[in-house]
């Protein structure tokens, strides 16, 4: 497998004069997600995490509701075969999986478009968004302001190019400090997230345990995403769109974004969590 | 039409309270692109510049080779049928290109996926970039850093959201400033790039005239959309992916990112560029 960043030469202009100077990059590689021999879909992605990436994937776009109904995934980096650069992920899925994705196919005939009219497909794009439970996780200011600076500390990838996002899931802690315990990094967003859902999955997590944490916008599939691994809150550095709150409410999803420093907004379902409440008055 | 912006209610937490105040924030909305009745991709994008939209995609997805290919471009917004929320654009070709068009089609059996093996799918993904002229444009180191400052003037739905992309076309000055001529914002960072091209065939602008300039990174969809355009250069405010370097250098293309104050990194062919030259020393 390749690495997931480079270094290259690049010409940095700067105050004091321009010279030739080293810099990282990330790699961004077309991946293929293909079941029963067909590609599904091709991402360009960081060549990192890829088992975690065809999992997570796999389970936040419906194809499996269970990690168990994979009986194999086959990395294939076919770089050097005729110019070809890409990664191949072949999945297999067991028998009852298998059947109900082929239905799925059959109906679709194919991903988005092939056949489609703008009307289905649209309609397949803005697929009804699962509700999360109303129970469970409750957050503080304090948890929504530290599970940023916390994840910042889990970004190696973006910490050598600037350039990387990333999504993490953040467990409050019983009356001491919470934790991101677990991460991943992608040059997309969408892939981040997919990665972090599988290696949850793997994990054995439950979704409804904590929040997940983005560095990026939210755009209304990162709801989507987080609402198909159970966490009822999501936590971003960026700005949402109107689609992504609209779908946040519909689903009983907490939605802060905007982070920055000390600050946020919250968006959606503010019930879930306790704005601190000076010591003097409580 | 829709408008791209709304008002949204949230919770501001900031260190001198917290309270409901009203934030604009970016539609963001499934837009269907058909040719000959099938959807050919759903894009989720901003709904506005739909027409410059449609006409850009097709150009710089090389589904047709000019403006003059295309029949007629029809929007509909299915705002309010079933609950349906996008917009469908039905795109007619020409008799030629719409023969063209299916015979790929035909040949892919759909955009991506859709009966083709992994491989294939990664080598349409990977298709070749054209390369652009070596004559013509040169820009100067000014010219590098005024282009995103002035870029940055032409942005009313970033600068009403702070979440919203952008791609600009600046001419270098004779002698004086030059300027961006054109600009669009779009959710996402590819559809900005494509309703540029769009807007800059529907003026007659010649794409070799001027460098593309982008808030964004740079990944390799925004090179190859780049030389569709036929311009020679790409200035972006943040980092390019390796993949990106790699296709512009192959292109013949300068890539400038990274571009912060008077900052900026030269990736590819610096030799468009000149580096200013303290006046003592020329």
């Amino acid at each position: 497998m390749r690495p997931p960043l480079t270094s290259t030469n690049r010409l940095a202009h700067r105050a004091d004069g321009t010279k030739q100077a080293d810099r990282m990059v990330p790699e961004e590689t077309p991946v293929a997600l293909s079941y029963a021999g067909t590609t599904h879909a091709v991402m360009m992605a960081s060549p990192a995490d890829l088992e975690d990436f065809a999992l997570g994937f796999s389970l936040t776009e419906g194809i499996i509701a269970l990690p168990e109904e994979i009986e194999a995934i086959e990395i294939e980096d076919l770089a050097g075969e005729s110019g070809g650069a890409g990664i191949d992920i072949q999945i297999r899925l067991k028998d009852k999986a298998n059947t109900r994705f082929e239905v799925r196919r059959r109906r679709l005939a194919g991903p988005v478009g092939c056949g489609l009219c703008g009307i289905e497909s649209i309609e397949e794009a803005m697929r009804s968004v699962r509700a999360v439970g109303a129970a469970g996780l409750r957050l503080s200011a304090d948890d929504i302001v530290s599970s940023v600076k916390l994840l910042s500390r889990q970004q190696p990838f973006h910490a050598k190019t600037g350039a990387v996002h990333a999504a993490g899931f953040y467990i409050p802690g019983k009356g001491s400090k919470g934790e991101i315990v677990l991460a991943r990094e992608d040059v997309g967003r969408h892939n981040a997230l997919d990665k972090l859902a599988g290696a949850l999955a793997k994990a054995g997590i439950d979704g409804a345990s904590g929040a997940v944490v983005v560095t990026s916008r939210v755009s209304v599939e990162m709801v989507q995403k987080t609402a198909a691994i159970g966490s009822p809150a999501i936590i971003a550095v960026s700005a949402p769109t109107a689609l992504a709150i609209r779908n946040a409410e519909v689903a009983g999803m907490t939605l802060a974004a905007l982070v920055r420093g000390d600050d946020f907004d919250l968006f959606t379902h503010p019930e879930r969590v306790t704005i601190g409440v000076p010591d003097h008055v409580a």
